[in-house]
């Protein structure tokens, strides 16, 4: 049985959050977000995806939308400001557990990588595999690529170069910590 | 006869831009900013709206959205980087000659203004009154709304404190020699 590639999607979540404690890596992010915020440590946001409205209808002065449909974002999905810096960064995960399929990031997501790097920002992505949460930076993520051919990163090169984000309660995903250690040691 | 308010923002939009030659603010920022990304000066994008789904439906392996509603945006619209900083703004306009409606910014933007410029960031709003395009700090905005009861900004302060952005052909507002002059000058 063929099923069309959101519900797939919804499925790879549903199972990804069975184990690993019951966490969904973009929910644990907005709620990590929300503690940065609540503690004025980092002003961090998930932008919303970009829909294309088709059809709008009023109801009672509001405006409602009757047909739309969603696009792709042309950044990566989380960005902000900590520390005066600006910080960049996307979550992925795959249930692959031998390597992280490239078509996870589109071309335009590794273009942007690309230029936060050029324009002094902080980017990176935060990668799910095997239940472990690694934060691999922009920097490594760009090396990979231009000297592989290859559609995959191997899980070996993202447990070599990537950071691990620990787990926890409050905040869930802790990965500023591992952002203090790598672009602000010895501050 | 009564509008539902968003025909009567949009009757708003086409006043204005009927004067000034055709230009619309949102627009000209969008293509600005295109500019800017594309002679990799800045990176800088509008947020999306937020929206609420209701309902959807599936077509073809397609998620369309049927019913949604849209959500007030948490931040400033637009947000990037630029020569290395967190940069945020928003862009507001209106047709009162004398004095801009504070009603035109929402309690949560005010904060995110102060958040922004207590973590270091740049933040201002970009204000078109009297066919004049103006960039107000957020630390002038802030200062006025803490030394003031009224529910608006009287033109004289917008005129006084404000820095006028010249309008051009490409780009259609440059903001960012403005901010140059503002943040980075000796640099």
């Amino acid at each position: 049985m063929q099923y069309p590639n959101n519900i797939k999607k919804n499925f790879t979540k549903l199972n990804i959050s069975h184990s690993n404690r019951g966490m969904n890596l973009e929910n644990a992010l907005n709620l990590t977000n929300d503690y940065y915020l609540k503690k004025d440590r980092a002003l961090i946001y998930k932008k919303p995806t970009p829909i294309g409205v088709v059809d709008v209808s009023y109801n009672n002065h509001k405006k409602i939308i009757e047909k739309a449909y969603f696009k792709e974002q042309s950044t990566l999905d989380y960005n902000g400001l900590y520390r005066g810096k600006y910080i960049e960064f996307d979550a992925k995960e795959t249930l692959n557990k031998t390597s992280f399929p490239l078509s996870n990031i589109h071309e335009h997501q590794t273009l942007q990588i690309r230029n936060v790097i050029k324009h002094g920002g902080i980017v990176f992505l935060i990668i799910r595999m095997n239940d472990i949460v690694y934060l691999l930076t922009g920097e490594d993520y760009i090396s990979y690529i231009d000297n592989n051919n290859r559609k995959s990163i191997s899980y070996k090169y993202i447990e070599d170069h990537g950071h691990i984000i620990k787990m926890g309660y409050q905040p869930q995903l802790d990965y500023l910590s591992v952002v203090d250690q790598i672009y602000f040691k010895g501050e």
